[in-house]
């Protein structure tokens, strides 16, 4: 068994690495004078079970590449099986036409991995959970909601909402709830008329309650941080917030900082750079539920 | 047919179209606020026979994927034919495994290019022809020897020799020499111990004579400004240089401005960014060569 690292989430490869009782195997992922990624796997990776570890979060498209080309040279190289482990599966939203002539650059990114010449993948919170039926090999989903769970369950918060930011995030909201025992509600937002701000309707009663809103990728924070304000202007007491993938893009950290959310809670899905670092945001580690699933 | 162009070489996008009659059809490739892809088709191609321009230049990892999800949406779209012209094949110096552990990048990028739905290929100047055996559907394989020496010819200069800049490219020196009527020389370069300077020993006699160095693609400048400088130094009257695919990266321009060169004819494969240009180059177009064989 060896576990390789990409360039995009370094600290989380060796943390798995380490939970499975081992050392990251030795390969440099560079790039030369023009672009174009190079690798050179420095060990013999011949009939070994070789797990990658790569998000593909920003640049996206870089991190798809360096793993197409590393599962490619795993393949040339007699590896024995080729295992992908993406917390973070990039283009996940694009997974249907929502309207005409658009691609569904999620199933693309499975048929490239798979043509590239991976035999098994393992991932965290898809965006939709369909996404798997996208994959011809074995796909490992994983769940962010007990490790988010666990963390609010040991703050032993009185008066507890799980709230999902919209509809799509119901079911997740709903799964919290059970782990913390706790009733939800649902931000119902409504365009009355195009060109018209939405309303924020909020089904649930979250008067005097801490609200924790909950959702899969928190990307520019525009819905999250509306939303914990709507909560406050309705009476929550105070609210919380946590997402499994912190792509915190644009205006994101700005938004938080200014908005109502006491404390966002993320995963290490996607590493946090050092400009993006706030008070506000705690990160927790899902090496151990990956180092687990290996 | 519809000719729509990507973000790599928009204005060669433009001139093909222009050359067959045409204008590009509508669409916008752009990108999310965290950096994925989104592009959208403004009219239908359904049924149409579509040609799709892109060089896969740098950032090649960025317009790789912006091609590969152009072929996804125009799948879908009931496209039908999907012809990739790619005037710059990006990652085809990963060729062949030249050291144990290496991946085959060129090789990845055609089946890359096959999963995703393309049917035809046409480029230009391949690093090497037998990356024309990586796909299975149809590729048309262009030559950029006839542009360079037309131009050349209509200079009228006098007592002319080709010369290529190492062994891999004698075979394009003597084709560009056929049509000039001209003799061939090679830089025979050789290290005779490992960390010790390379000798430049020059084939041919070039005493008093102009040189034209040809090669396919100059990259960070190194080989073609060493060869002009080496055969200025062995008697060489002037020196010309000229390449199909200008990647120019790094330190390219500066090296090309030192050197003895007086003049390097690129085409216009890959374009030159305004921070790129220079006195010394002179760009010719592919678009009427695409053109015809579109
Ligand atoms: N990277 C992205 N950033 C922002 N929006 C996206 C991105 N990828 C896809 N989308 C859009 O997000 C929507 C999907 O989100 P959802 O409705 O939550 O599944 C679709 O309308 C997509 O066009
Ligand atoms: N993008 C690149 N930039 C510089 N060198 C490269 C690149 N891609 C591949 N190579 C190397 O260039 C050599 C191939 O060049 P050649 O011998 O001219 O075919 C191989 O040793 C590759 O490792």
């Amino acid at each position: 068994l060896k576990v390789l690292s990409l360039n995009s989430n370094p600290k989380l490869a060796q943390d798995i690495a380490a939970h499975i009782g081992t050392t990251l195997g030795k390969c440099t992922v560079s790039k030369f004078s023009d672009g174009e990624v190079q690798i050179n796997i420095e060990e013999s990776v011949r009939g070994c079970d070789v797990y990658v570890i790569q998000s593909t979060c920003a640049p996206v498209n870089q991190h798809i590449m360096e793993l197409l080309i590393m599962i490619d040279a795993l393949k040339r190289a007699s590896a024995k099986s080729i295992n992908i482990v993406m917390p973070y599966y990039g283009y996940a939203r694009q997974d249907r036409k929502a309207r005409s002539r658009e691609p569904i650059a999620a199933k693309l990114v499975a048929d490239l991995i798979e043509t590239a010449g991976a035999n098994r993948v393992i991932t965290l919170d898809l965006h939709a959970p369909q996404i798997q039926g996208f994959f011809d090999i074995p796909i490992d989903h994983l769940q962010g909601v007990p490790i988010l769970s666990d963390y609010f369950e040991a703050k032993e918060l009185e008066d507890v909402i799980i709230v999902s930011p919209d509809h799509g995030g119901v079911t997740r909201a709903r799964k919290m709830a059970d782990r913390l025992k706790a009733p939800i509600g649902i931000i119902d937002k409504r365009r009355p008329r195009p060109n018209v701000a939405e309303i924020m309707n909020i089904i649930g009663n979250i008067e005097g309650k801490t609200a924790i809103l909950i959702d899969d990728i928190i990307d520019t924070a525009g819905t999250i941080t509306l939303a914990a304000n709507a909560l406050i202007e309705n009476g929550a007491k105070e609210v919380y917030a946590c997402c499994t993938h912190p792509v915190l893009s644009g205006p994101a950290i700005e938004r938080i900082n200014n908005s109502q959310i006491k404390e966002l809670v993320i995963t290490n899905s996607i590493p946090l750079p050092e400009e993006k670092h706030s008070d506000k945001i705690t990160a927790l580690s899902v090496a151990p539920l990956i180092g687990e699933a290996i």
